[in-house]
């Protein structure tokens, strides 16, 4: 199977970044358009059966995550910005309201897979009917408000992260189902074993998070100096074929490996392995978005909880690295890798010879050892806004450079992923440091 | 509002009793098609999007159900006695057994909302397939065999049953739905209040149950003797008005009224009033498969679990009937009521100067206090079917006389229907008896 | 090991029927202080440790059972008929309150093992001083009221009640222990295999329950008519040698012998043999109150639910008697077993060559499959004694018998035992029937 | 009332750092007979009752805590190192390990209070049994051995922080009581109200933790650079009187203050005041350990849980510090305060007129914004001790200084408590930070 050049799935158009700086009104426009068709997009290879499946309460219905990112625009856009705009359902604020205290109630996360209506093509017709108000506020004069236009860009970023969880949801909502469909037909490179070598960074005085140029998330600023002591950190991440080892050599037996916590989910078995992997006949399979494969030995593990990579750490005899040495070891390096656009939608095995870190963006979000928590000096915005990234600010752990999920347009080197350290769902992988 | 003459709605021809003695192949595969088509004319308002939600444990997606009956035929009639018939998928056999013990393992019920596969339209492929295969039996001399005739006469009863579920759970499914879609428009007679009187019955020696005589669940036999006291029966169902009077007399707050384990349910907070009740300023209104609507004051009350019906009864310083009141009670009255055919698809109100004792049959299935038990000498079947009603005989309560989503030519006499004290979401309801 | 005679263990005088009719003030004094000593004589060999502990939600702390019966006198006798009484303390209405809702509200049944307060002392003090004042009020002239008296008799067959609570709750707290401390030294009867036959009984018109002479409890009443068809009933209890050949051949495995329910409660883990069955090395060992013994093969066995005698009596292809039934079996025999006065606190094996039904009294509570449900005409008595049973009635079965902690003078042929089908804790065994 | 000078409560001797250096036979023996004498003298008021009760699974049975300090010693020192040692009992292995996976299987945390047995005096004579032993041991001359001293003082340090334990449990047993037993008779000092500041303190390059002299507990260490930015920290912690502003100003009633996991908390009935509040007729009390007291305007805030002092802070514009600012505010300041020694048992009100940063060390655990995590380089120990810490770094927050119950010697600058975010039984508080 010969190396796939960049697919052209999910693709709408240049991938540019939206909104790093004021833009004028056509490229609003051209950015709007192609964040919001990306997302029909990644729903065609679906039935109409599979929009409305909630697997756990983590996952949204494919339905409702196309509807929440279209009342993001309406909530905080359309009714503030737009003169004479009419509200395309009453109830809607409150389905489809995620988690917004400040704006009102909402409909119970957990029971969101229990909607049958609005239908699909309703939720379509809510989308064009949004667009279509969009554009004409694009079209305003009101658009070169810079607050506005902030507003729009972020609402662009949020609808990629739903995008991001949309492939994420559809895999489980599949994968759980007894009879595994794929989601469609994928092709992956072969690539070939990569050694693993850990590359040295100085330490000293160095700035952590994002500067005032461009967009960024709350979250990502402000830009901050930290003191980092030397360290080395893995070329690459940990693949199946080095996590299977761990598995074999008792893994997941051995409480000394564990924290407290990944110990008693495990004893009430609640993961024994990484998501989707089944054994069958002593050889392990697992659910990829292309339906049931082999486990690719090269490639980099994925569907692991930060209690097993902390563990596999442990058993490895190393440490996860901390945000900082994540950016530190991200410095001058392109944003490039096996993200969304490439189309595999799973993590790939490297190819060819390849010097330094390699498959920092892309593949699998890297679990750090850093606590999500908020920057010196971070402010959350003022508003039902600033609930958007500040109150998680508690018991998750920051996760960095993207996947093979992740829009590549939507990933930074400061950017902040963070999930609770039982997660498995998200294509989440292993990057190994030390310290000198 | 006129009253409505007998509905052609899910008629599908004559309702004659499919199976009542040995029938020739005409009736039989004419049953066969009757009883399901019906199934699918039940289904025919609804969404795809509605068929695959389960919104409580006891709720199926109507696909579930749709597939699940057609399970039954494959697996009870199809493999074990047509020859060369060729499974329709290996995974079914999994997915649709309901609890089949000793026919392998199934699909866990809580997690029948999570398949978003196999879609609608295959699981209509799933029912051609075994209507096809089924035909065939009913074509072929093994039919003539009575004991495969009997197996195919309770397959339909099955699937009538699934039938009075389906039309149960969707209810269940759109009215838990925030926007409260009507299944389909629904007129109602007015009807006028109805006077409530207890009429007596001389005791004795009676027989309860089947006697040997057509189709009965093997629940239903043998007919035996009991020694019945005098008692008196109302004369109909108690009434939305009267129900809404207890609930103004403090119905709900006073625990003297109450048997342990209801007081108990209501201070959890599982139930305050009957299901799909809404009280909007004052006014009580509820959901009904035509959608929200005032509370009819003289249609019956539905809804209620069986605590509600006891504490009911304590309130009015009445009991309730036992099953073998009931059945005396409708010893010589023709099965004719508010049953399916009728259309109404919800109680309604009596009509005209009627005596004796009514609305036995159809509107509401009414709480007896007998515990669902086996009758002196009651043998359940030998091999999995054993497992249809034997099993289940343990915490239940016996309810008696088919509601207003019962096929008409499904109900008889000595049907036992059983539910959990807890349950709502069937058509339940109360009537009263007293003691001589 | 030679066969005991009758201890003199828990003996604190002649035990006679406490009110079998309108009693002068020595009998009622003379019996009032019988049954008070008893449950003191019971904690006897109790560490002050062992008096707070609640193992589980059924189970009391032995010191809230001699509290609560205390309270019992405060509340129904005291503080409405004794002139002047003083209330001990104003918070025990509220924590040794079970259950009854018009008298205030409770101490959360739970959390009964949470309070060290008051000390074991104090409520022994409690006790003393409701001693105190009942004896003044057994003195006064009141007492020749007959529902003062009738009262009195209630309250000292509750206390007997809560007796036999107390050797099974103190069973629970010490068995659950892992060092399984005994509570006392026993020495038991070898006896002998005793062979099981099934005697044959005429059916028939037939009376069922109290009539209206001397003390029963409100839930054996009236007696009434019941229409009894012949049969036949063991002439022993089902003994650990025969369980423990259901258990070889697979019974816990095998989900057609199961109630629906049971076989769930399995797959849960909730049971997996009789409660305080330890296999060891092979050989079955269970917690007796004399500590670890190994299972005597010949004595009946104990601690089962309603699942386990359901499912043995499948396997063995017989079924468990109606309530109609044990109490007909039990027509002509005398009050005699191995009761609580016998002092071993276990089930024995028969001894000698007896015939007929024997052992219907003692040793353990025997399951019947009569769900637990008013007789007919039932009323519950007026105020918040009409607690005491009526509102229990639903979803539970009732046993017969009495078992080795029943106190000798307490039990009767028409009393009701009930517990839930899952109850395992009590001293509840099996007796099988058939039908003719 | 007048303050209370030093308090001879759980005096036992001259309080000196156990273990900061290699020490002589007798300064051992001396530290070991001190120590193990005041885990007894805080159970001197208890009730034979109290010292078996477990009010939830965070806290522990007082028996348990006296049992399971000598079953560490047992465990770590006597089995290793002292010839001929004679087990105490073979199941107290099993009972009394709390959490050492590597030690073997333990009895579950949730089932401590179940445990009637072994008695309070048979885990005195235990103790007993183990300090003969260990008085032997300290004799021996292995005890010259570096690494047995080293973890005889960590014994003992580890029977310190039960002793905390077991007054903050203490505490639940009885403040959880509905009678609100007071554990002795306490007099507190009145206090007066102190200004609120914030003092500066200028940043750069420190060191964080605690260097290689003395004794730290591994989480302490290794001690290692950050990189400070300039702060400024409240000169006292919160007030019971500012929190009841927070309160009163609808604080728990507004989303916007919280994080996302205390909302859900708050909206779960989890909590709604600081832990021990009662609100009588509009006026705060409290439960303490000397019984129900008014709350103290002027005195800390205490049993408060992360969510609440974060939410505090937001509410206040403030935030809370990070562990390096709360040890960069503490580094020229005497360890001093209220703390066990005081015999206060509960936080107090400030006196006179104090400058700069007060009450940094006892009255409350002040939570920090740092997620307990290992800090660089950190090495958890081989083998089981290695359990001690290292094992629990996910997902709590650390709090620094000690409480009213934290001993005198036991607490240091760079002393890591931690906590998870819903924690409110100890005694922990809050003290605010801001940016410059």
């Amino acid at each position: 199977m010969a190396a796939t050049p960049e697919s052209t799935e999910f693709q709408t158009g240049p991938e540019t970044e939206p909104g790093t700086e004021r833009q004028n009104n056509n490229e609003l426009r051209s950015s709007y358009q192609r964040v919001r068709k990306a997302s029909e997009l990644i729903c065609e290879p679906l039935m109409i059966e599979d929009y409305g499946v909630q697997t756990m309460a983590d996952v949204s219905p494919p339905k409702w995550h196309l509807a929440h990112v279209s009342w993001f625009f309406e909530t905080f856009l359309l009714k503030p910005y737009l003169d004479d705009y009419r509200e395309f359902h009453p109830d809607y604020a409150r389905l489809f309201n995620s988690y917004y205290e400040q704006v009102g109630t909402y409909h119970p996360r957990p029971q969101r897979g229990l909607l049958s209506r609005p239908s699909v093509e309703e939720v379509y017709t809510y989308r064009a009917h949004i667009d279509e108000a969009m554009l004409r506020l694009i079209e305003s004069p009101r658009m070169s408000d810079a607050q506005i236009q902030e507003r729009l860009v972020t609402g662009l970023h949020h609808e990629q992260q739903h995008q991001e969880l949309l492939l994420t949801d559809i895999k489980h909502i599949l994968g759980m189902n007894p009879l595994r469909p794929a989601y469609r037909e994928i092709e992956t490179p072969a690539g070939s074993e990569q050694p693993l070598e850990f590359v040295r960074f100085t330490g000293g005085l160095k700035k952590l998070g994002a500067d005032e140029e461009g967009f960024a998330f709350d979250n990502e600023r402000p830009q901050h100096d930290i003191w980092q002591p030397p360290f080395r950190i893995a070329s690459r991440p940990i693949t199946n074929a080095e996590y299977m080892a761990f598995i074999e050599d008792g893994g997941y037996l051995r409480p000394e490996l564990w924290l407290s916590d990944g110990w008693a989910a495990i004893k009430q078995g609640k993961f024994h392995a990484p998501l989707y992997w089944e054994n069958r006949d002593g050889q392990w399979w697992h659910y990829t978005l292309g339906g049931m494969q082999p486990v690719d030995p090269h490639a980099p593990v994925a569907h692991v909880n930060y209690f097993e990579a902390e563990a596999y750490a442990s058993w490895a005899g190393k440490r996860l690295p901390t945000e900082a040495e994540w950016e530190t070891a991200a410095e001058n390096l392109p944003v490039k890798g096996n993200l969304r656009s490439r189309g595999y939608l799973q993590p790939v095995a490297g190819e060819g010879d390849q010097q330094g870190v390699t498959k920092l963006y892309g593949d699998v979000w890297e679990w750090t050892q850093s606590a999500y928590a908020p920057y010196p000096k971070y402010k959350s915005p003022d508003g039902a806004l600033g609930e958007y990234n500040g109150k998680f600010m508690c018991g998750q752990y920051v996760l960095r450079g993207g996947s093979c999920v992740t829009p590549a347009d939507h990933i930074r080197r400061t950017y902040r992923n963070f999930l609770y350290p039982g997660d498995q769902w998200q294509f989440s992988g292993i990057r190994l440091a030390e310290d000198i």
